[in-house]
């Protein structure tokens, strides 16, 4: 790792990527760098299937030293979902000695522009991708995916919504040329004439807060958007998922000098147990940006408190499927089966609520009343998680005991519909992983529609536990859905229709409440699943998010444009 | 005004001026579509300047209904800071009945799409530049301004501030396409196919609080970007500023209803004296954007409580000019000398400080003393102002008691340079018009670089009182530079050097303290004047501003995009 890199030669690798990038985000058709499949990786620079693993058992019990200034001691002990102690260490960092020194290598940083920022944050793209293998490991015993869902979600996807990322940025601060000439006629006069610069300049130093459940997914759009605009950024990552955006530091370091950049435009918090130290770093004068992935509790104070950053948060929401009526009910149910299971339900953009009508749907195959489809949905789960080697690789291990305390006092929420059960895994005997819980739930207008309703999908109930809400019509199902999106946010809605009015009325819905909506997903794509360089995750606009992955809002306040008007 | 107007013989009319007006922001090339020449209006529908006197004439005494809900009283009583009593009556709204009523258009408003709604707001714009010398007599009215630069700065360039908002606005609309076809290849599976709608979703009902001085110029940009992005506006001009904002309203909500939209997405909030309707305006759950120009009181308070909205800012800043030596003495002295005299100082971005070396500069014209510089100054603004029909047309009328209050106290500040006269106006006795003072000021290091030092020339004196800074170095003046654009804010700073490496430093620490930057102006471009299309207006990255007219940033977080996926 000592070969310098010069930026040109990093624009000549990774500017053709970079257009292509720059491409999908215009066209959103289908698009990707980053191969999916485990047997894809192995080749030259990638590490393989069994190299991976290998790179990942090395790592434990060791200590990660990234050499950051301001390093006063050592902090570590994650215990993997699945049973296991990483044992590994990262430095903790004294930050009135990192911030400053985060900060002396930002004129140049600023200076290289827009172009090689971007050559630069790909080869971090490139050099992570090709320890995808490795990283699969970190993510999954970090968050308790299964490891296919760690490989593909936590690496290729990640690396995607980085990319995006990145693409994003270059375009918002090429939009204004680096020069212009300004020459205005004065009639019979000599022309006024000036000369300009414009040049995109970082607001300071950017705050990533990590997240438990997807720390590189989440992470990633953050970290790329702010380095690529300028900024330093300051990992903090979650104390339970650390390895994964330690990792991630260390490869933007090694980039990062390489190219004769300061590594120190990139460094990692690591905290001890109960410090609590993003409060103390969102609210430093120096952090000008934070990106945040967790509770509406922790994001809303975020918020309220960090007044001198820009904040960007992703908090909790309460998602939504309307079953109105379907032209494939089998479909519907595997696909539903499948988006309640994915992670154990783990995700922020797992459903919680399904809305059906209490006399039942008209399918393709008949009608079906309330019960019937909340048994059937029960029966599709049970159908897709009967095996226990496809339920362990479809479900995830419980992130946390609170998720677990939720799915065993499901039951006091109403009749539950299917129960939960846990899964023995072979390779990890001390994981906890739980098959979900539809609990049937009255969805009367009066148990929602008054401002001190209570009932229990009116909250978000994170995990594998879902509410299958008898409503009295889809019109009540459309009304339910506005409040429950305005009151609590959504980061995806879902609805199954064969009707064009009530398509247009859950249409209407997600306009006017900003939420973003699949309709009659009833294959291989699912409500919970996102594409970068074509899908938004999330609106920015209701209370789950202030903003989306990927759009211009969410790169455009991370830097400023100063020009610098001579006369010509 | 009854003849009905598509949408579509709009987007005929003004597509070719959009695209002009998007191709202009990506060159910053001079361009505009909005004369400057008074005598270039009065063919066609245009008003010439004695119908456009004639129209204001017409206004006075009247009474501006605009028909919208709610109307629950009438308000006025602008009295001119040329001495006349407009006697112009308003309607006073209640807001319960108005806002609900604003909402009600959003749909079909949203609906119509991002081309649609710049062709309106384009529409608008053009009828308003029809009307350039009526909205002269009423800017100039209520600002004080003089009359050609109430012409200029209150009709063509307001309008281009307009239309560069609605390109951006535009422009970030149409980043995502409306539709996409997503195909996911599968290997030797059928691929995954989804159909993808995209559309901008506005946030809500958008607050324009005007200000005094320049109602059109700083209101026009806040008004078509929340418009042109889906969003209705409600307008609050400042209480002794109405008219012009009144004239805007009504224009727009004629085209919106010809067009086949709801007049509604536009409308007035007048206030009574003392009202303060700002404040409750600004917290209303349906206020979701905010754009604010006047105090930093006012403005942090908007911050700091309306935390619904997405709030825009222009707030005061201590605008510095580096003397450090020049090429050009008599030209920099009469551009310094104009810049301070242009609407007797009453701009955001005229320069306040002028920081000049106690040992004097090298210029052309010879060494130059720091009492010789000052002198100079002093003698070339007597110069410009020497003749009254001249400073006349130059000066403006003090907008309030507050700013002359300031004017008779600056010789308690330190020795008078330039002691400030009043000029008498022929047409307009009851004037008071004022020419700028000159204060002396000590810049030894001690006076500021303590926290708790106060140096009157720390904080903003607005209106027409400069400080003389003798600073005992130019490191000294880039670092006097440096800490008063991080506390105080800036929305512009000049610079005069032929030295390479000042140059250098000025330009660096206007990077890292993000201001934007005026090197060596002699001839007839002026620091404190910006022009659409090119010049970003304020940075947006120190406490002057939290944004700049007009970039990504300004209108990125006006509107959301809601995508609707389906099954292909």
């Amino acid at each position: 790792m000592t070969v310098g890199l010069t930026t040109a030669q990093l624009i000549e690798k990774h500017r053709p990527t970079l257009d292509k990038a720059l491409d999908a985000i215009r066209t959103r058709a289908y698009w990707s760098p980053h191969p999916e499949h485990p047997k894809a990786y192995g080749e030259g620079d990638s590490l393989g299937a069994h190299e991976g693993q290998a790179a990942f058992d090395a790592l434990r019990g060791t200590r990660i030293d990234l050499d950051q200034p301001g390093t006063d001691g050592w902090t570590g002990g994650e215990v993997s979902p699945f049973g296991i102690e990483l044992g590994v260490e990262y430095p903790h960092v004294d930050v009135d000695v990192l911030l400053p020194a985060m900060q002396s290598g930002i004129a140049a940083w600023r200076d290289a522009g827009p172009e090689a920022r971007a050559a630069v944050c790909l080869e971090i793209l490139a050099r992570i991708s090709a320890r995808t293998h490795e990283f699969a490991h970190a993510v999954m015993h970090t968050s308790g995916q299964a490891f296919m869902m760690a490989f593909q979600a936590g690496g290729p996807h990640a690396q995607d919504r980085g990319m995006e990322a990145v693409a994003y940025a270059y375009t918002e601060q090429t939009r204004t040329p680096a020069d212009a000439e300004w020459v205005k006629p004065q009639g019979k006069r000599d022309p006024l004439q000036l000369r300009k610069g414009f040049t995109a300049v970082p607001r300071g130093v950017s705050l990533l807060i990590g997240c438990n459940t997807f720390p590189t997914w989440n992470g990633y759009p953050g970290l790329f958007a702010s380095l690529a605009t300028g900024n330093p950024v300051l990992v903090k990552p979650h104390p339970r998922a650390v390895l994964p955006l330690a990792l991630t530091v260390q490869v933007a370091r090694g980039v990062l000098g390489e190219a004769g950049f300061d590594p120190n435009l990139v460094a990692l918090a690591a905290e001890r147990p109960e410090e609590g130290i993003a409060k103390t770093l969102a609210t430093r004068p120096e952090v000008r940006i934070i990106d945040y992935t967790g509770s509406t509790t922790f994001g809303d104070w975020l918020e309220a408190n960090a007044r001198q950053a820009q904040v960007y948060t992703e908090k909790a929401g309460v998602n939504t499927v309307v079953i109105d009526s379907t032209d494939d009910y089998k479909g519907m149910l595997s696909n539903l089966a499948f988006s309640l299971s994915l992670y154990s339900g783990q995700m922020c953009t797992t459903p919680q609520n399904l809305l059906i009508p209490r006399d039942g749907i008209t399918t393709d195959a008949g009608r079906k009343t309330y019960d019937e489809v909340v048994a059937d949905l029960a029966a599709a789960v049970d159908g897709l998680l009967g095996d226990d080697v496809r339920a362990n690789a479809l479900l995830g291990a419980i992130v946390n005991p609170q998720v677990g305390a939720r799915i065993d006092k499901a039951g006091e929420l109403g009749e539950v519909a299917l129960a939960s059960r846990a899964v023995t895994h072979p390779d990890f005997p001390g994981a906890t992983v739980r098959t979900p819980v539809i609990v049937k739930q009255d969805g009367a207008r009066k148990q929602w529609d008054t401002p001190d309703a209570d009932a229990a999908y009116l909250t978000e109930c994170f995990g594998p536990v879902s509410f299958a809400v008898a409503v009295d019509s889809a019109d009540d199902a459309v009304a339910l859905l506005r409040r429950t999106v305005r009151d609590k946010g959504a980061m995806t809605v879902g609805a199954y229709t064969t009707s064009p009015e009530v398509e247009k009325l859950v249409e209407e819905a997600c306009l006017e409440e900003c939420a973003q909506l699949s309709l009659n997903l009833t294959g291989g794509v699912y409500v919970n699943q996102t594409a970068a360089f074509s899908d938004f995750h999330g609106s920015g606009g209701n209370p789950a998010a202030n903003s989306a992955l990927c759009d211009g809002a969410f790169v455009a306040n991370r830097f400023r444009t100063v020009e610098v008007r001579r006369q010509a």
